[in-house]
């Protein structure tokens, strides 16, 4: 293990449970797409996910972990997430999966430069294909632009999914303390301005589908 | 085109919505597993499903039929299959990967005979890895071996899916008259005989894992 302790692992367990759930969610929820069209799509932006958590797999058995227990920790806090969070239609699964997708791309982002050498380079490659990203987004403006009113609704959900995330990842932090402690110390990282960091994207974001955050 | 007219695309779409379908009931049933292990061991035989959807896919898109068009007419039917037999526990859940697919894969392997090149070649290579049939029988023992009681609970699940995927074939095929006719003409393949055929290795399935049927 090249990083502190057990920090990596439990950096990567948290990271593989997070895509082997958006897996699971994904793919459950493509039954609500309008169409066959939407539908593949989803399923695959799901399959995507599985695949980078097999590499997430791969790498804590490497370190001699078993993916299971660096992933046990997680479980819980996940699923109250996606359990608080089931969308109702396509406008919301889509919105969930572009908001959901982005902020953990950037936590990643942000926490892979506390990493050295493979583990960063990993972590830093299980980032999602942008396309995806920009077929959530067409989806978005689509509904949008069709009733004006969901700019409202999806901008209040948008914002569910946020609050619903930041409090399971107060309640991680607080009970996984290398793993807290290895991403603030991550270049001096200063947890209010990296929240200030990843609210700044995240409100970019919501103003480019043409949501209010 | 190879073979006759419509009937392949169609033979083609319906694998793939098969497929497609197989791959989002699983990761959504993956919920149901007893730990984490089987949690991904489940995952992981819901993904090998869209990486078989793909090839479909593939394939329908080289021979000029997009695969949403292809895969339209079997929405309905397959979907009314996973709604009528929704599992509701971990036993159920096995059970139904177990007799689901290999179900799927006797019927492709016979029909596949009514192919020719390339389609032959891709419709028998999308059969199902057998490790994952093997993951599903084991579980099924251990329930079994865990309480009784159980093999009768699962042998009337098992009938249950039968029965409803039988009807739901029912449909297509009276709908379907291409495909019906590609099937029939298989070697001359006689329905009651198939019927007879996939009966029988169904019973003998049934049997290796301690169920009737």
């Amino acid at each position: 293990m090249s990083t502190a302790g057990t920090a990596v692992p439990d950096l990567l367990g948290l990271v593989a449970f997070g895509e082997l759930l958006a897996f699971e969610r994904m793919a459950a929820d493509a039954r609500l797409a309008p169409d066959l069209r939407r539908r593949v799509e989803l399923d695959q932006m799901a399959a995507a996910e599985i695949d980078n958590y097999r590499r997430l797999a791969d790498r804590l058995a490497a370190l001699g972990v078993p993916p299971e227990e660096a992933m046990a920790p997680y479980v819980r806090p996940l699923q109250a997430y996606h359990d608080s969070t089931e969308p109702r239609d396509w406008a919301e699964v889509v919105t969930k999966a572009y908001v959901g997708d982005a902020i953990t791309d950037d936590f990643i982002r942000e926490i892979g430069h506390a990493l050295d050498g493979p583990d960063r380079a990993l972590v830093l490659d299980v980032l999602h294909d942008s396309r995806y990203a920009e077929f959530a987004a067409a989806e978005i403006r689509l509904a949008v632009a069709d009733d004006p009113r969901v700019a409202g609704r999806l901008s209040m959900w948008a914002r569910r999914l946020v609050g619903e995330a930041l409090s399971q990842a107060g309640r991680v932090a607080a009970e996984r303390a290398p793993l807290t402690a290895l991403i603030t110390q991550a270049e001096r990282i200063d947890v209010p301005e990296l929240f200030a960091r990843l609210t700044a994207a995240h409100t970019a974001r919501m103003a480019a589908v043409g949501l209010n955050n």
